[in-house]
């Protein structure tokens, strides 16, 4: 029985360095090397080559080296065995971090006391709105989305949800799927997207969305945090949202295709923040870890943990 | 009896209306006008000018307008009656705001990925340390420090504290007076400063402060936030510092002198960043509220709240 690891970007011989380390009885094997496709009973992937992992009749499960599992469902010729993805509470920290400084960085017009030091003007701001007067809405109620509220309620922002099913959260209301959409943006001054990219998310953050963000917030105008996926978002409805004035702001750690082009607009764009897709990012050893002890749940008979649905994609 | 105004650099007049509108009955002057010295009873002062308060027989009570009390023994004729500061819970919302920003800000390499973002360079960093890694230092655990420290452990720093009193805080370790500095410094990769100025404190801010601080930290060497009063800082040590590579950056929100002159290095050096001191500003109405209360609780014969001690300075 054995584990092959299946990815495209990474350094494959790392992860059989780690993985060995973990699971020192496992024959592990990848891609490009030839190796027995029986033996095969477990697949580590991060974005494997299409129609790779077909034709291992005794494969159990596939693990998603990240917290995000579209790059497997990008394969339409996945094998139908369940599919764990990582859930790794660093991971889930390390995003907090991020969402929190960039709902600060909106908050506190980091942006505008920049410019004022690049200028060396002196010009405080008796109006400064405090966190309690600030509406932030997170798309996305799941491991991220719910540790980012409680935290973003802790720094004193006024917080609202929207999920796909109806939720119960101590502390701040929340909205469910099409129904609660229009509710949810009028009601958004920062609006934040931790939302996994599935058919039914692609292209949500597009002209329609934005225009239905709160005009009368007291940022004087909407902001938007994208640190899901960048299939989520239409870059050219952001790009013209934030031309005409009715988006104040953008920061973007996703984009449609990644590593940004040069050629974007948004690269130079004064009211856009580009972080290369590193909002939160996992140490290899603690995913390697979470991974191996999943192997060791299964050999022994235990149910697999954070198994993600085909038919929702997420 | 009355309420005498003492302010330079505000608009007295508007504070004369909110104080008007909140007790009605009193009279209220301005240090501009003719009035009876024997009738003012209490003064409200924001950095009024030397000697302004004597001669007041009647004098009961002086209230800051704002949460330091510096301004107040900047005077030397001070008339030694009770001298009560502002404690604005939404102050200390804003100040905590400021330091969990500025704290994510070098944690997140924002700098860095600004610099990256001009110049179109999409890297990332697998190295990024996590918020536990990275060990805060709070100068001054009072109302505003407090505050920020319990933020900064929801976000997942490492913190400690440090102050002139030992104190036992639930969660973190904490350091006290000249004996527990040296062993504080050497934790810190962050040091936050949230002290008043007193003639104890002015100055601490400098080389041999500086010098104190962890090397070997995750950040790959400390960073300054002063949020407290520019009194404590020695500019000319922090750029000494900063220039030497030993301190990595500097967050000051106050200055020796404010405005920052036009020809501060500060300005426009590269790690720096400059805030107009405005981390925490009270809105007036709150201010006078609270004021007007503590009136009117004297008026009941209840005790004074927020008392400073003049010896001590804060
Ligand atoms: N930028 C980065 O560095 C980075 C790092 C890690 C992860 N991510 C991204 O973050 C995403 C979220 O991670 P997670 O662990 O929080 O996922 P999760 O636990 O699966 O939660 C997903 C949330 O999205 C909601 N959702 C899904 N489809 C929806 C739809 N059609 N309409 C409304 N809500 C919908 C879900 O609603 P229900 O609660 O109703 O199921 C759930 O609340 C990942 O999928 C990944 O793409 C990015
Ligand atoms: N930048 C802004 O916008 C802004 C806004 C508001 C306030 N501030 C500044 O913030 C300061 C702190 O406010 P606060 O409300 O937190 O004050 P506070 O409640 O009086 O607390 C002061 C803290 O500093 C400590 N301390 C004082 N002298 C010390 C010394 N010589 N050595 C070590 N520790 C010492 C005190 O120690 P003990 O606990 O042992 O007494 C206490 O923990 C204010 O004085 C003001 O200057 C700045």
């Amino acid at each position: 029985m054995s584990l092959l690891l299946a990815m495209t970007g990474w350094h494959v011989e790392d992860w059989r360095e780690r993985f060995q380390a973990l699971l020192p009885e496992m024959p592990i094997v990848t891609l490009g090397e030839a190796y027995d496709r029986r033996a095969v009973h477990y697949v580590a992937s991060w974005k494997h080559p299409e129609g790779s992992l077909s034709g291992l009749p005794n494969l159990a499960a596939i693990f998603s080296l990240g917290a995000g599992v579209d790059h497997l469902f990008a394969d339409t010729r996945l094998p139908e065995v369940p599919i764990a993805r990582v859930v790794d509470p660093d991971l889930t920290t390390r995003m907090s971090e991020y969402i929190v400084l960039h709902c600060l960085m909106h908050l506190r017009q980091q942006r505008r006391y920049e410019r004022q030091q690049q200028a060396k003007l002196w010009d405080d701001d008796r109006n400064q709105p405090a966190a309690r007067s600030v509406r932030v809405g997170l798309m996305g109620l799941g491991e991220l989305g719910l540790d980012a509220a409680r935290k973003l309620q802790v720094m004193g922002f006024d917080v609202t949800g929207w999920s796909r099913s109806p939720k119960t959260v101590d502390g701040f209301a929340t909205f469910a799927g099409d129904e609660g959409m229009t509710g949810f943006l009028a009601r958004t001054d920062i609006l934040v997207s931790l939302l996994p990219l599935t058919p039914e998310t692609r292209g949500v953050i597009n002209a329609q969305m934005l225009s239905g963000l709160a005009q009368d917030g007291r940022l004087g105008g909407p902001f938007l945090i994208n640190a899901g996926r960048g299939g989520l978002q239409v870059e050219a409805d952001i790009l013209a949202a934030l031309d005409a004035g009715t988006l104040k702001g953008a920061t973007l750690d996703v984009f449609e295709s990644e590593p940004l082009a040069p050629e974007s607009r948004l690269w130079s764009h004064p009211d856009v923040t580009v972080t290369p897709h590193n909002a939160a990012m996992s140490e290899p050893e603690a995913v390697a870890t979470l991974i191996s002890a999943q192997i060791k749940r299964l050999e022994a008979g235990e149910p697999l943990e954070h198994v993600v649905d085909p038919a929702r994609g997420y």
